[in-house]
């Protein structure tokens, strides 16, 4: 299967929703309209042409753990060559450490490519990221001198070591110990699992950030420490030095992402560093958070665009039975099954969460840049809130589109989506993994009403809830956009008495705050990509009346969010209905009635 | 991962909703209570005890291809001799060649049972029962003699081959050839893919049931015959003779049900027997396509009903974090996860479905029974009509409910939900085929609202509404019930009024069939199990008003159904929104305007 980055939707959205270049000029990072499409084009081709070739082989040959060492599938090890050199790996990583410092306005269109190409490939390095980030806002000079410029780079990839067998979840649990040394370094022992990347064959060092009790640590989640425990220690010359006492104990078998190594890594005694103060560790990982959850949601969405390409494309081909209204090509045996208007309804269910998705990871994207960048403290407060609001939305309903996705691809494909070479249920084994990892998405859902909607009584959600509904007073004015104007605009009246009966129930009860959790995230992102189909409706409608050259392209923004709004939307109206069915019904039922 | 009959709810639903002791006495089959419970417990032994165990293994195994030769997994052979010795294949054969008789309404639960122990190991058998059909109805004598007995005893397997690369769901493109022999014979030649069973080790001869074109025969579906092909022809003794000239070309690799070979069939002048008239093949297909996607229906509930198992008991062991109201084990280091809304929620959405498409299973069993085996030809003429009209649901709800369960079963393990070894993964991909298979999902909504709709303008839905809101009416006058009952009566009505709906406007433009048909299918089986569930409220407040000994398990039944009307059928909602979203915006972009 191939994958074609959708640089013209990219574009769309960048530049005519949210106007990137005026973003950069704000933000000062000295980018402009031609360097960022220059940058988009070229990741369009490392991703098209490099990585994506190597995916579905890389499924069937999987990692091997041979004495402790794990070799990646063929090919990783040559396209991350290219990842480091190229300095895709830098993208975003700090200046004055090497890096490039593009917002996440541009770098998640390239982070959804990498991953619509192979979710596999982009594992190794979706992590460092994260550690440069915790490294540079916790981390002590020195560790900053030894390990971040290399982590930046890409040369070295970094991990991310929470889980143990009884703490998931639930990381008060965790026990992995970390004993001081007279030097002010830590023996760090105790055994992670579910590691992405623990282990692997593509960068001469791997750095784990790792959580871990110190000897006098309180019970709990206040107890836990963050560490640098490298694979090799760095030598003052910024070469790898001595081996440390960890090790990748086993491989996980997967359902999917089975390029990508899942190590269960021990670390026995293993030579680490404190980051951040003692006893602050989830703090530290909360910088990184956000951060992890907006790539989960990017691998959804990326994987969610290649499976809308591969149905697509499929449709348009394989010929199967004739239109309902008779013969469309009466000189071929059958009709090719765009046709029917139930294909249809499933392409068009694909085309509409993944660009609404796609605008909803730009506005997302954009609030992160102003948090981090912004000159005002006024603005990155802002944004800071908007973004965490939005984050939690993001990752789950875009990881649970992209199975959705995933799995319309392989419904369109027929008996054919079934069988292995054909791609397509690849996408759909890749895809599950980001409704777990990340924090399951019940537990986004949690965090947006315990944290997020509960946190400040709904302050932020309603501001979020009126800039909508600005927009709809605009675009209301419109005779074209009126009748589109009216529904996000009674969808928005709704989603407002639903967040206050909310707020008021888990008030009430705090059952009620896990009852309506999920329901009230699905809702919301429906409501949100409402809101975002109208923006693109009045910047294609915008277009259409300047006499734009590509009407087409226009028209079709018009027409899928008729589309999304009378067909997708609806199922707000089930989410909202099943809210609205309480926590009692949940509650009520013994544990031993549960089976007879 | 265990596999356990559900027996009680079995039983409730046979026993205490449909009479199936009056319903044997109706039938004349001499089946009694005792002898009916006893075989479910048998059969729940066989299941659990010697299929199930071979489930796991058989997906890490597959099959092999070697010199055209099938080897099955481990264990397969011996589960299948002690399957044939014990009688569990003869369980609905006809009593003339051998068979047992059993109503639909018995042998649906053991069936159930089967698809829940392993799909994979049940598929080698699963389309024997369909032969036998199509060979009991429409086969000669000669034939008959020859080989229903072998078959009805599942000495011998049977396959149906209808597939080809360029003909799926369109049959009208097939090319298989029949070159009638002066013996009566034909010589059959051509390519049939996704064969299920076509080739295997564990019976001595293979009957294929192949879809092929005489040599005069007209275009289109119009110029199909079905042959009889064996692998071995049957010998005067009832012993295989000659091998025939057909060989396994190929087995697919795919994403589940790895266990069962799946296989290219090529036929290279190989001898076969006409079955039914010439170029009436579809029509003969036609007799065991009911019976076939019932059962394909049955392995959606199967492997639903073992995915709620295995998350049941993983939620009542998994201790991770604390309860939102304070800690429920406070000796524990954290509460069971069953004590959290959420996975409170999936876990009763599982339950409610499973139980509830149980409910539905059983009713369409007993329709089924009725049409095969009444002695009065109006109520065998009714009960084919209401058959006819459920199969379509039954099929695909079924399977895409399975899908959703199982892949709730994943969520509910969180991470461990990903990995092979826990076991709930692979019911994921081994449900995902049941969507596609005997005709698509979609494909079953066409034929819902094409053959079955519009075929009778509505009548038979509603008379099954009409039986519904009958039962709505009694139950409203019980006070306990009033609720419920009012619930379910409203969608009714709703119901009513989107089927008119739904007719008128594809009376007005034949692409709303398709547009709508999905939907429709979908809000009409929610509804449906809303249906069903106010009877099971019904039977369990009966059992509770007589002081029942079971007081739990009718308590659980009630909560239950509330569950189920508050938090699932909102659903319907949703569905029936998107129907009046109407065709117009499926069919408004061009098929060029889809990418750009």
């Amino acid at each position: 299967m191939n994958y074609r980055a959708p640089l013209r939707d990219m574009r769309f959205v960048i530049h005519e929703l949210f106007d990137v270049s005026g973003h950069c000029a704000l933000l000062g990072n000295g980018l402009d309209r031609e360097l960022i499409d220059g940058v988009l084009d070229e990741a369009a081709r490392y991703t098209g042409e490099v990585v994506a070739p190597l995916n579905r082989n890389s499924d069937e040959e999987g990692v091997t753990l041979v004495d402790g060492a794990v070799t990646t599938p063929k090919g990783f090890r040559e396209a991350y060559r290219q990842y480091v050199e190229n300095g895709w790996a830098s993208m975003t990583g700090p200046i004055e450490f090497g890096g490039q410092g593009f917002p996440q306005l541009v770098a998640c269109n390239f982070h959804e490519m990498l991953m619509g190409a192979s979710l596999s490939f982009r594992i190794y390095s979706g992590l460092t990221e994260g550690a440069v980030l915790a490294l540079y806002k916790h981390g002590s000079p020195e560790l900053q001198a030894a390990y971040l410029a290399k982590l930046v780079s890409g040369e070295w990839t970094g991990t991310m070591c929470l889980t143990e067998p009884q703490a998931g979840t639930d990381l008060a649990l965790l026990r992995t110990r970390a004993e001081p040394q007279v030097d002010g370094s830590y023996k760090v022992s105790g055994s992670k699992i579910f590691i992405s990347g623990g282990e692997h064959d593509m960068s001469e060092n791997i750095v784990h950030l790792v959580l871990a009790r110190l000897p006098d640590a309180p019970a709990g989640v206040k107890g836990i420490s963050l560490f640098l425990v490298p694979k090799f220690v760095a030598n003052p010359d910024g070469t790898p030095g001595a081996r440390n006492a960890l090790n990748c104990g086993a491989i996980e078998h997967k359902m999917g992402i089975k390029g990508a190594a899942t190590c269960v890594m021990n670390f026995d005694g293993a030579t680490g560093w404190l980051v951040g103060e003692p006893n602050q560790g989830l703090a530290c990982m909360f910088t990184m958070m956000n951060d992890a959850r907006f790539q989960v949601g990017l691998q959804g969405l990326g994987i969610a665009e290649q499976a809308y390409q591969g149905a697509l494309s499929y449709a348009r081909e394989r010929l199967q039975s004739r239109a309902l209204t008779g013969p469309a090509q009466p000189d071929k045996p059958a009709d090719p099954i765009i046709v029917h208007p139930d294909v249809r309804r499933m392409l068009l269910t694909q085309k509409t969460l993944v660009e609404g998705c796609r605008m909803l990871a730009a506005y997302t994207a954009r609030q992160l840049d102003l948090e981090h960048g912004h000159p005002d403290a006024t603005v990155r407060h802002a944004a800071a809130k908007r973004a965490a609001l939005l984050i939690p939305i993001v990752k789950a309903f875009f990881t649970d589109m992209g199975q959705e996705v995933a799995s319309l691809g392989v419904q369109v494909y027929g008996g054919h989506g079934y069988i292995r070479e054909w791609g397509m249920e690849q996408l759909m084994r890749d895809s599950r993994i980001t409704q777990l990892y990340e924090g399951t998405n019940g537990i986004q859902a949690l965090d947006l009403i315990r944290r997020k909607l509960l946190g400040d009584g709904g302050a932020e959600l309603s501001a979020l809830q009126a800039e909508f509904s600005e927009l709809c007073d605009d675009q209301a004015k419109r005779p074209a956009l009126r009748e589109l104007a009216a529904t996000v605009q009674a969808r928005l009246g709704e989603w407002r008495e639903l967040g206050a009966e909310v707020i008021a129930a888990s008030q009430r009860d705090p059952q009620e705050i896990g009852a309506c959790s999920v329901e009230f995230l699905q809702y919301s992102a429906y409501v949100l990509l409402a809101g975002l189909w109208l923006q693109a409706a009045a910047r294609a409608q915008d277009a259409l009346e300047v006499g734009s050259g590509e009407a087409a392209f226009y028209r079709a923004k018009l027409q899928s969010a008729d589309f999304y709004l009378r067909r997708v939307l609806p199922r707000a109206s089930a989410h909202r209905e099943a809210i609205r069915g309480g926590a009692q019904c949940l509650m009520a039922l013994d544990e031993d009635s549960f089976a007879f």
